[in-house]
């Protein structure tokens, strides 16, 4: 495989950049990643809105501008000729003088195969929550430093992921947007210090359901009929479990399914 | 100057890491810093005691013992032969599969020159609070994302750093512990949500000063006499402004010019 590092196709296993980078030495950077279906980069305009967004937002340049590292993709997905994929977008702080200071970051763009599970929507996932708020919600940092952390106790809670909460508001999970379903069959779907994805905007459009953004406290999880979270690799989940609380009737619900179905379709994972 | 990396000693121009490590995939990994003075290092027990803490805390496996550790900085002390320097000890998450998993952590030890410069006790600086809590506040990470981010905050301010606070609790600053002076000499500290450092718990140690660990409230600041920060580079620094406030006299008060004294004579800064 190979990837992209400043504009330069370099093999993966030859990949390397100086540990004198800010990503390194202060976890300092930015990224986007989204899928390729039969070569087709999947809402790419959307993935690269927000990654300019990010850089802009974390006082980092990039060298090349939109066409120019549209063409750059283009460039990686013909060199490793992978239908299916994900495709990564880093920058990072750079080669730092004083191992502080912001200088010209590097960018990295590395692809990934990608096949979609269909079993992993009708298994669903159990989450288990946990009070953190992260810094910067709304910029798609490299920062997963206590979601990694955090790994021995999704597993000893036999979870598959954590849910942030914060002040008794539900948020996220570190790679994932979260929904529930009341009972009426509204949506609900939290709007404020979060990052904000890409398959989230997507649900937000669908026309036929009612979906709002607002508040979703500790409680509203006791009334939610169907939970899911949303992202760009797993596309919808159900939510089935809530630390010890079984959500509606451990089956994905009505509602979840019928977002996925439109989800895949639009997403090209059918 | 050479550095360390994985036990083998190479040119700082040519050490790097594949892309794949999960510091530049995700912003994890642990350090510590001490200082060499005349090619001794400075109070390296407790940086060690602090790094293997780190480590253990964040799952990271150090290959080396504490032993072996300590002769690989030996050794980098020899060849680069700088009697007076940084040296910076990292751990990071190592070259993960999936962009996620903590793999076999990669060990980078980086020496830089250090010369103390007297001139900054004089000139003290000034800090403007923000209102923040790090994750992980009591693990050394290389989490310094806010820190830098907020770099034209403090410029805009023509402050020299950041002081944090979070629900009315001072904590500390990015790289530096604080304290207060009070009208009774009481110097306090605060001693939760903070990253613990050397030089504060030299300080901590002093038998002539009536020193205490307690939180320190917004409003304590208007009860603040003198106000100091310290750290390894710094050692104690008078802060003379925060915020529009100006803190004692505008000079080094008599208690942080004492506990300054005492600090650069133990650490080797005379």
């Amino acid at each position: 495989m190979h990837v992209v590092i400043n504009g330069e196709l370099v093999l993966e296993s030859e990949a390397r950049i100086l540990i004198s980078d800010l990503s390194i030495q202060r976890g300092y950077g930015v990224f986007d990643f989204f899928r390729t279906a039969n070569y087709q980069p999947i809402f790419v305009e959307d993935h690269l809105d927000r990654f300019f967004h990010s850089a802009n937002k974390m006082h980092l340049d990039v060298d090349l501008n939109r066409q120019q590292l549209k063409e750059m993709i283009q460039q990686l997905i013909e060199k490793n000729n992978l239908p299916d994929s994900g495709i990564r977008i880093t920058l990072t702080g750079g080669y730092s003088i004083d191992g502080y200071s912001i200088a010209k970051p590097n960018l990295l763009i590395t692809q990934t195969p990608f096949a979609f599970n269909k079993d992993n929507f009708k298994k669903g996932i159990k989450l288990v929550t946990y009070p953190h708020q992260r810094q910067l919600p709304e910029v798609k940092t490299i920062d997963y430093l206590q979601a990694i952390y955090l790994q021995p106790l999704i597993k000893a809670n036999n979870a598959d992921d954590v849910l942030y909460h914060h002040q008794n508001e539900i948020s996220e999970c570190p790679r994932s947007n979260f929904f529930i379903v009341m009972e009426n069959d509204e949506i609900i779907t939290p709007y404020k210090n979060i990052l904000k994805g890409i398959t989230r905007k997507r649900i937000l459009e669908f026309p036929e359901f009612n979906i709002k953004e607002a508040v979703i406290s500790l409680q509203h999880l006791e009334k939610a009929k169907e939970a899911f979270i949303s992202s760009t690799t797993k596309a919808v989940l159900p939510v089935l479990k809530i630390d010890d609380r079984t959500i509606g009737n451990d089956r994905p619900g009505i509602m979840t399914t019928k977002i996925y179905n439109k989800i895949i379709a639009i997403g090209k994972l059918l």
